[in-house]
């Protein structure tokens, strides 16, 4: 009997060596349509939307999502954000044949996304017998109006007359893998081919009117049968159309979506959405699809590309595209208009994780937003601030004191939002029970660690008086509470949790959970010192609201007998208790089988449990942290023990490693890890992205550009730049916040230029171990 | 500007001009899938499945039943049968390429339902690149087994060695038209391939176990990586097999499904269900694929084929097909086995009328059943003993004493089930209100028309006395109190209704609701006087429980007083008191639109209500089913009135048409309306049947081949028989039951034969005007 083999299939993705701001699909690729759908997303923030074709394909995703809409089935599952009923479906039916891009023969073909105007277009031409059409396509998701999408499609009839049947309209019948969040639909059809939906979600009881008007550029009265259809919980218009050849007809689409969430609708039951959806729908008829289209791609410029630039100087190209990639889609990932929303782990492109926010924000997404928009980074951090009550919930729940943030968090108030029930253990055949939600408990340090970033990189203490002070102050309350001490060596500990390394469900004394935990207890002591001394009049009010005289001797103590667990003779920090003292296995098969997961094809959770095998960076991260408090001889005996020992089996693992790596100065090896992290959903891994893209990992585009080579840093409250670019760039080139000002930073692996601004305040730096000032309106040039 | 062309396509259809068990599809019509999901459903009564294939492709409707296990989404919405977990859909990856058969090249493809095994079958080549793969398939749902079904897929790589990967497992992500009714499921994996989920409905909490085992021909210590998955609402197991060169390869799953409505499991709870699901997986293991579909077909037989044979001698291969193809599906689609079930609209082949039950069953399908399958009758005739409760609940819901039946039927105990709500009104743009639940009220009289019929002509006291004298008297009290007083003219009418003309909402005395009614009536005034006199105890019983003294002389009463339309000067029987008057359009051109709902296209329901437009029999129907209260001068000019005005928008038109033209003589009308109506789903109209079959009209072809052609018929209690056989038949022979005695009759055009097979009784039948005794155990031949 034969041998079965792998089978590896051509890419079909296209890169322009010449052109860093389009993406491409170069052959309609009907295997990998969770791919595309996935990178070639659409959103502003408010909208998101996958990228599946105008026609229907089996196995596609048709997922448009509005952040924070969350919405769970019943009681025995948790809140994910709804699939929104879908308006970019269209089928065109040529001479009684329906377009079938895997049928016929397809030339020309191409799509792209332009990641600098945010429209997605697509051009090919279909022959199908012995016609050909030549079909494009257009669509977008405003920039400029948070709650217009459009799309266009030109038809052109190329070896003579045909007829064309259109169907397109407004389709509910879309679900989240099978789960269906909307009910109690009401179905109207306007004139001017208007068509309307209002629907509301299950428990949650969010109302939505979705309208879409129809345009064709075949006049009314020459326009033949209209059918239009309600079905259930369905609108559908199919225009039959007379294609003459060579004369191109166009369909557009201009869609409104209004929901009770939104905070710019004044009134929000259903009566009043579906008025404002109609109205906005006319309003929105004397501009045509290029019009809006042309608005959005301003608005792109006007509030990203213009203010921030971000320039690579080097010959790879790829580099340079990843950077606006990465942009790209943290800007359409992003609720930053809405800080009752946060960003989800596969932002808004995919059901993955159902639109929950883990401590990817405030561990790698954070960095780039409070550098780039502090604006957005206040309304992320803001929504914590609105999760204390879940997060103390969380607590008292648990039988803590303090706040307790949830691992996965969804809608403000919902609490802790992690399901219980994970994938099948394939030794025992039954479903795995996720520990995240019980005891990840890490979160709760991140949380704070990113709100003290926030507060002390853009200085805002408006934010830290009404918000976030008391974030630090509850989280170390937490910690407080949930210490134990161990009699028996006569200290604190922290067992029974996982760690960022998910594969040990029930560390005790994970190094990472601990130490940040200190961290977190320190910040909150510090913090009610400097209040008290001086800032009197805030200590006494929060004194009243938290009781800090009470608390700050009892975190004083905890500080004091917590463990932390510190270098060995070999100068490796433990991962945990057990972890020095467990097998090793050799990792290699599973690391270049290429696909994550593969270790889980041998052995199951309970096994791995019990060998020297992390999932992710775990040490290496606290060691990226917080760097000024380790040697560089543990930073590196560290890294030589444990890189060898992870499966980068999470998307968050490589970004950390060619960070700490260029850290180290180990520059080929931080380069060839930034072209794995870098690849994660912009490479050819064509099924890597199919539940939507990586949310953190594509921050880490810009962390590991940023910070890993440009090495800027946030440490302790102060920013340090460190340029450490591969050899492979040039220069780079770009723009950061700090304390409210504009900086603008060039660095080549020789120099170092930084300019102010904004000007209105001395900006001071870490460089080489000095600090350095930025004069107001002025610039430094240092030279190595 | 070119005009727009309608453009019509060559049908896939293949009929077999030497094999009347055989229907094909001849190549793969992926325009017309629906079509083939719903004539090439499989089922027993108790499991229904749509023919998806096991490649999925767009616009595939993958659907499985079970009967009676209706749910709800909500309050908004009526309950209908939950689309279960599908089973059938396989995956299969030759060298990295899914089979699609849209790709690459089909070769010698064939999918046939052998409609007398019950076996679908497919072949085809496969040739993508160089390669061609042999693919043949096959599948079955047991009759001899209710919980079973199987499929069998068998692989050949023609052109060397290949690498196949095959995905199969249960999926729940499936939903009815974006509806899910199932939640909380629990997903287990045992040992020999054996996959289980078992899930509930979200409000009827029913119960559900479906368990599959996978048997490959690869024995499994040769099985390379078998990667199983739990997603969500779905497990998949997935094979890497390696193909050699002309050595087949054969993937075979047997499924069981177990629900908490199932008569034949004693313990209905989860566990319970898991456990059997499991039992029965490894009690089937002794058995393969062939063997469990050899046992079925054998089931065919002895249950249908061997004892009620039905041939008709023809050129006209296609008449015989029809008949085998009808009594197919009969046989799939009814419940037979559970009186607390009854048949859909759709049978279980579509979510079409969302498996609800209509007076298609009295009127319809209850004659098939009570000449072929008594004891099937008597089932579906308690199903409304059954449903009693509920049709007493409406009736006191709307002010009425009494039984009214409900115009859509579900679950028994669920009352009026039909929707409020419909399709899209062209000129409001406003959903439209379904009348049928309020006002459709001649059900009530249907219901005790074919409880009537099944009680006569089967003899069955037990029955009657149990449960049919119930519901004749409890109709007849419904009645009593549904009539309304006109003091003007000194009658009781019955105003405001829908009668079988759907298109008149608000009709006021349609001529088949009043003398239905009063057939009701007077049925229920001769049961009681027939009890008084023959049967005092239990007229004592029924009196006690019913009050018949105090009914008696109210039935009386309003039965001498009922205004029953008469036909007028020129003979015609008004269809209610407007539509005489109403001007007439011309239908010539919707008629020949050759699909349903032409009309509509300029007209909306309210302007069709005030047009001589009729939508089915109506009038026609009234003369047929009581054709011994009117003349033939009176059929034949109500005939020549009302059939130019008739759309036959319902498949339940062209049947009676049929009937009563072969009644009228008019031999080649017949014949040609037989043509139509035999062709509703058997023929090329490729999307008559997308939402599943028409349950009456398939009923129909038995209709019109032993009522109307046959000239079989029950009337006022009386077995009638005069042959009207079309020109195109030498011979029609069949058996039917009449007084608990089978019957085998042979007819031509000049002669009728008659054989008592039972013998235990001397049978009395009707013919040329005169009765005719067919005495026990022999034959009578009566010559023209």
């Amino acid at each position: 009997m034969a041998k079965a083999k792998e089978v590896t299939m051509k890419t079909s993705i296209k890169y322009h060596q010449d052109d860093p701001w389009r993406l491409s699909e170069a052959t309609f690729d009907p295997a990998h349509l969770g791919k595309y759908e996935a990178i070639f997303a659409l959103g502003n923030g408010y909208l998101g939307t996958r990228a599946a074709t105008e026609e229907a394909n089996t196995g596609e995703v048709r997922n448009t999502f509005v952040a924070g809409t969350f919405d769970r089935l019943n009681e025995d599952e948790v809140t994910e954000l709804p699939n929104l009923p879908d308006v970019f479906q269209v089928a065109l039916v040529f001479n009684g044949q329906r377009l079938d891009l895997n049928q016929g023969k397809v030339l020309d073909y191409e799509r792209s996304l332009n990641l600098k105007t945010g429209e997605l277009s697509r051009h090919f031409i279909w022959r199908f017998g012995r016609n050909r059409y030549r079909i494009t396509t257009s669509r977008f998701v405003s920039l400029a109006r948070r709650h217009v999408m459009g799309q266009r499609i030109e038809v052109t009839a190329l070896d003579g007359d045909a007829t064309l049947k259109l169907s397109a309209g407004i389709n509910g019948q879309v679900t989240n893998t099978g789960t269906q969040h909307f009910n109690d639909d009401v179905k109207r059809l306007y004139p001017h081919h208007i068509l309307q939906l209002t629907t509301k979600t299950n428990e949650s009881q969010v109302n939505f009117a979705i309208t879409t008007q129809h345009r064709l550029s075949v006049p009314d009265d020459r326009l033949g049968y209209v059918k239009t259809e309600m079905l259930r919980r369905r609108l559908r218009a199919t225009y039959t159309l007379p294609l003459t050849k060579d004369d191109p007809l166009t369909f557009e689409s201009i869609t409104t979506v209004y929901t009770s969430r939104d905070l710019d609708v004044a009134y929000k039951d259903r009566a009043s959405l579906r008025r404002q959806g109609y109205q906005a729908a006319l309003a929105l008829e004397k501009m045509n699809f290029r019009q809006l289209l042309t608005e959005s791609a301003a608005a792109w410029a006007d509030k990203l590309w213009t203010p921030m630039p971000l320039e690579i100087d080097t010959d790879h190209a790829r580099d340079q595209l990843a950077i606006n990639f990465a942009r790209y889609h943290l800007q359409i990932m992003t609720p930053g208009h809405d800080s009752r929303m946060n960003v989800a782990a596969k932002g808004l492109s995919g059901e993955g994780y159902k639109g929950h926010t883990f401590w990817d924000t405030e561990i790698f997404l954070l960095p780039y937003f409070i550098f780039s928009q502090p604006e957005v980074a206040r309304s992320l951090v803001t929504y914590r601030y609105l999760g204390l009550h879940g997060a103390r919930t969380k607590a008292a729940d648990n039988g803590y004191r303090g706040a307790q943030y949830p691992w996965e968090a969804a809608w403000v108030d919902d609490g802790e939002s992690t399901p219980v029930w994970g994938a099948t253990d394939i030794v025992t055949g039954e479903a795995t029970k996720i520990w995240s939600g019980f005891i990840e408990q890490h979160i709760t340090a991140d949380v704070a660690y990113g709100v003290e970033q926030y507060m002390r990189a853009t200085d805002d203490e408006e934010f830290a008086r009404t918000r976030g002070n008391e974030i630090i102050i509850d989280t170390a309350r937490f910690w407080c509470s949930r210490l134990e001490w161990n009699p028996d060596v006569d200290r604190y500990e922290i067992n029974n949790v996982v760690g960022p390394d998910e594969y040990k469900e029930h560390a005790n004394n994970n190094a990472f959970t601990n130490h940040m935990a200190h961290w977190n207890l320190l910040q909150a002591m510090q913090l009610i010192d400097r209040l008290k001394t001086n800032e009197p009049a805030e200590y006494q009010r929060l004194d009243e609201r938290l009781d800090l005289a009470a608390l700050r001797p009892e975190i004083e103590e905890r500080l004091g007998k917590l463990y932390l667990p510190a270098p060995n003779a070999e100068a490796i920090i433990p991962e945990d208790d057990a972890y020095l003292t467990l097998p090793t296995i050799d990792l290699k098969p599973y690391l270049t089988a290429g696909r994550v997961g593969a270790l889980f094809d041998d052995y199951n959770l309970e096994q791995v449990n019990h060998l020297q095998v992390t999932k992710q960076a775990d040490v290496i991260l606290l060691l990226f942290l917080f760097e000024r408090h380790f040697s560089k001889r543990v930073k590196l005996k560290n890294w030589q023990y444990y890189e060898p020992r992870t499966t980068h089996d999470s998307s968050l693992s490589l970004l950390t490693h060619t960070n700490f790596a260029a850290d180290l100065g180990l520059k080929r090896k931080a380069y060839s890890y930034y072209r794995r992290a870098r690849d994660i959903d912009m490479g050819t891994n064509m099924n890597s992205s199919d539940e939507g893209i990586h949310a953190a990992s594509i921050a880490g585009i810009w962390s590991m550009t940023v910070l890993g080579f440009g090495g800027v840093r946030y440490l302790d409250g102060r920013l340090r730049i460190e340029p450490n670019l591969p050899d492979q760039w040039r220069q780079l080139s770009f723009c950061l916040w700090w304390h409210g000002q504009k900086l603008a930073v060039t660095e080549t692996n020789q120099t170092l230029k930084i300019r102010n601004l904004t000007g209105t305040r001395v900006v001071e730096i870490d460089h080489a171990g000095a600090s350095v000032e930025i004069p107001t309106h002025d610039e430094v040039l240092i030279t190595r």
